[in-house]
């Protein structure tokens, strides 16, 4: 059994986490940490874990923590993960982090998006970006995994067959995504407030949203070339998932028969991947680690569309299926 | 044209205060006031005023107050409006108090359930209950309108026909409501959080709702008798609304029949409540100043049901129905 | 490995039945039925289980039945199941049925509420109600398992404490809930049409719901006498859950303290009911098997509150649990 | 008063309609249509308008309503309208037409895009297209008016500045919107069976939907030139809205406050549209007949945002400003 530790348990991502390893047959919550002030039986922060799991959510004790675990799913903010990634890894443990410190490999762009110096660059050119589908071979036995961000994975997924295959142009990619609710984790805040954001719709992050960068990293490392995208998120009033529609040109005119035979090729040896006949819907993978792709031609454009649930695919379930990846286990354990 | 003020324009009555005045062929909004940290225009407070009113939410000042106005809509919180409400009467200004200040006579069962002394007895003495289906006739020209709970007002609606013909036993009823998320204000909450409370539904105020001893007083003076009434409130995942089921014990046997036929009579003149025949819905209210009531024989019981808008019917359009009656207005006047 | 069959798998049930046996370790899905306008593969038939199940279903074809499973799931609708159940007895089959044909156990109360004559009363006797919080030792090894109403699940775990130890009068109990819009199938209509449905809530089924007197012969066999309950439904606007709030009359006086150690007592070796401190929330059981209750006093009732999942606990996940009971299996498999 | 008529008064529409026009101080209804199967009591069909309209849906007689109307809301489906047109105008009424019919002026296009032959090209010509932001001018005494589609009225006010002054590329225009469920009017179905629809979100239309040559043609007339549009619209879980996000080629490098600044110049005078210093939200405009619109640049693209309801400024609340310009009425009768 692979004994698992999450840091910063008490937000979404660390619930859906739970939830997960609870059905998880080679793996256990051993240690479970969040702020001092979010801290207890993770059945009184979570109704829902009552009689489920009676661990407690404590406060962070390295030394405890190294007995304890073989891995850490780290799910504390962006800026605050590079201060205590170091030290897990000197103590010997697997690392995969839920935040974007070890994504951007570039440390000055790191900065200019979110307005401090990495602080910890050695780590961060060993860190392999967790998406399976394009790094699974580099993720194998690594000890330090960057966990995607939510939207570059549906993103990514969207369109790598046409990137990887050099059929699209790659400075006019557009990418329109729309993400459920619980994106904004946690905290309570006026947008979010229930009368406010129930029956509402709209954009936000306009040129500033930190996956932006992200999508550019890793399309350019599948094109082999410098990627431009432009990404706009917006929030609707449902709890889970993200769908994006991705608009690009093609550099010679491409039949969406032919595209969808390289999409199922792409993707056919994938778990978590299906190609669809039409437009995915999110409340078909609302709750699995599934991504649902479809591609066709419109006009004289490619247009992709992708949907995922932000936390299971977008967040904790990538973090296992990359955790299972890391230590050799067969994929899908936990997440069917 | 009727000079109408808002204090505490900034919260959800306070909105749809504004929206039902903007359409009052009889009524103008002069002024608004709000606490220092929620002023501003009314138009960035509220988005979708942008175009429709250029009116400034200031910070209160009783003699500006005093010479703009001739009727407040007092949107003060509990506790906060029977400090404000003297001088604005002493100003000579009519006011329409959206608080429980003036609305519990017994000022030892007021302090029970709101934990403070009452401070202005004398007012509260005054003070009419505005519920026009009830006390329409004292409404009339009167100074001080206390103006009902939501609550209260759908279930005192689902049950007066029964209890002004003394057809049910006082001792047993029973009260369950269901409300949308806006009942709960417009302050940011971990429960009204939109990915804790979409998809949920809860009872809260277990044994405590302070619009119990409102319900038992009003039914009292219907019933001209001691009541007693088991009130049990709930939430659900929608932004407008309250349905109430309201169980009672007849006193003698009844047929379904001839109860709509009372309520039908008891009704008959009232525009804003309609008698069904069957299980009212609430989207059939919302915004609406309408109350939709069915009433029923199941077993050895009556049950009734009602539905309204809480910030309509519950809050702010009765209000405006108030002040209507108050200054002789055709009372559907903003209301249609 | 048990060989699980589902007959009606193309319903909302069906689908959660699915689901459920594809996490389970020692059941697998041999054979799925449907009418023949609703068959195909199990992923064009829900796009949720692309890539997860590759099962046909089929018209249903009972020789190949009887070889491909040890037990059945029966999600015919009320009143058809009568017609298959026998010859899949006769079969040597294990039955889990989901209608209520075989839940009233008086033949003429079935056809007063289902208002057709009971065609299989002699399969009737031997079906053993399939709550396993009551009826456990019955359920092993069992041959024909009624299993519960999903209404009638939530309030019997709300009240079944106080009936067993005989705290409350059994003549005056009123059952009030309120159900997501999933209990109402898959088939669409005005009703459950989403912009008619959203933003909604309404009572329906007033005084002639079939899950009333399921409530009473249950209800009456924990008491050990005749009980009256008076059941109300409502619908809101949500996906999945049910809430009950149950109002009794104590015998004699009762407190709240002692009432949380009874429910604590009569619970605590059940792997799938929680005692909770306070209002419990669909949210917190949305996609489990559990049931939260919660029990107190208020004024001179006992009100009490439960919560299941309709789909689940209310539907195909006790008959899961069912299924584990009857093989002999933990009986968790399968609803971690 | 001007007699208000409303054909095909049964549906979504035709209840907006309904609404506004009861809150119209100088238009009365006194005629209302529907199928035969849709008649009955307003009240009834809609239970909204209980107590608030008292009229009849009755099946269409043609002399009748030509006695008793002024203009004629017809709120017919594509198709189907352009075999009563031409009859209202002969009888000497003013028309607002709902449908696609005699929007497109290309009767060609019409044909490839409804999939029949246009039966009434004669009134197609003079029909006027219903958006006053663009053409008041011919409105003002037309007697048909084309009322434009929702979303080709969310898109077009989104960029119809940058089209007039020519600063956008208009062979690469890309419109992605969404829209609330009520866009897909009153029959149920399943995709929009609440179980289904709520929680989801989809794409739909992929490359053909039909307000693609409606949007085409307007910008082409602002543009005075060809303009090529990429249009995706989606679905989302609410009732109201639709929120528009369009990409597009500046000619040469533009910058955002420039672009706001002559978006406020050419809106400056419009009653109904407002120009944000942000992204617009759907609730903010949800229930009245404004539209938010917001521009920005990012990266080398203009992006522009628009959000309207799409029962209000996407349907009747146009069809009514359209309305009071045909009549010389105050723009914002009965829309405030």
């Amino acid at each position: 059994m692979i004994r698992v530790a999450i840091i910063g348990a008490s937000g979404y991502t660390g619930a859906e986490a739970i939830e997960i390893i609870l059905r998880h047959e080679q793996a256990e919550l051993t240690y479970l940490t969040a702020l001092p002030q979010e801290c207890g039986g993770v059945a009184e922060v979570f109704g829902r874990f009552k009689g489920r799991c009676d661990l407690e959510i404590e406060p962070l004790d390295f030394d405890k923590l190294a007995g304890l675990a073989d891995v850490v799913l780290c799910c504390l903010p962006h800026k605050v993960s590079m201060g205590f990634v170091p030290k897990l890894l000197d103590a010997g443990l697997k690392v995969i982090d839920f935040s974007a410190d070890y994504r951007i490999k570039d440390a000055a762009v790191y900065q200019q998006y979110y307005q401090v110096e990495h602080t910890d660059t050695a780590n961060l050119k060993r860190a392999v970006f967790g998406l399976p589908e394009l790094y699974r071979d580099q993720i194998k036995g690594a000890d330090l995994v960057a966990n995607p961000g939510c939207f570059p994975t549906g993103a990514i997924l969207a369109i790598a067959p046409l990137l990887k295959d050099g059929l699209i142009e790659t400075d006019s990619i557009i990418v329109s995504s729309v993400t459920g609710a619980s994106g904004a984790g946690k905290n309570p805040s006026d947008k979010f407030h229930f009368p406010n954001m129930n029956e509402n719709f709209f954009a936000y992050g306009i040129g500033s949203h930190r996956h932006m960068p992200e999508m550019e990293q890793i399309a350019g490392e599948i094109a082999g070339d410098d990627v431009k995208i432009l990404f706009q998120p917006h929030v609707g009033p449902f709890d889970r998932g993200i769908q994006s529609t991705v608009f690009s040109v093609p550099k010679t005119k491409a039949g969406s028969g032919e595209l969808t035979k390289l999409y199922e090729r792409f993707y056919k040896a994938e778990p978590f991947v299906q190609v669809c006949g039409g437009a995915p819907a999110v409340k078909d993978v609302a709750g699995t680690n599934y991504c649902h792709v479809y591609v066709t031609c419109v006009k004289d454009r490619i247009v992709s569309f992708s949907v995922i649930d932000n936390l299971v695919k977008g967040a904790s379930g990538q973090a296992i299926q990359n955790m299972n990846i890391v230590f050799g286990l067969e994929e899908r354990l936990g997440l069917i």
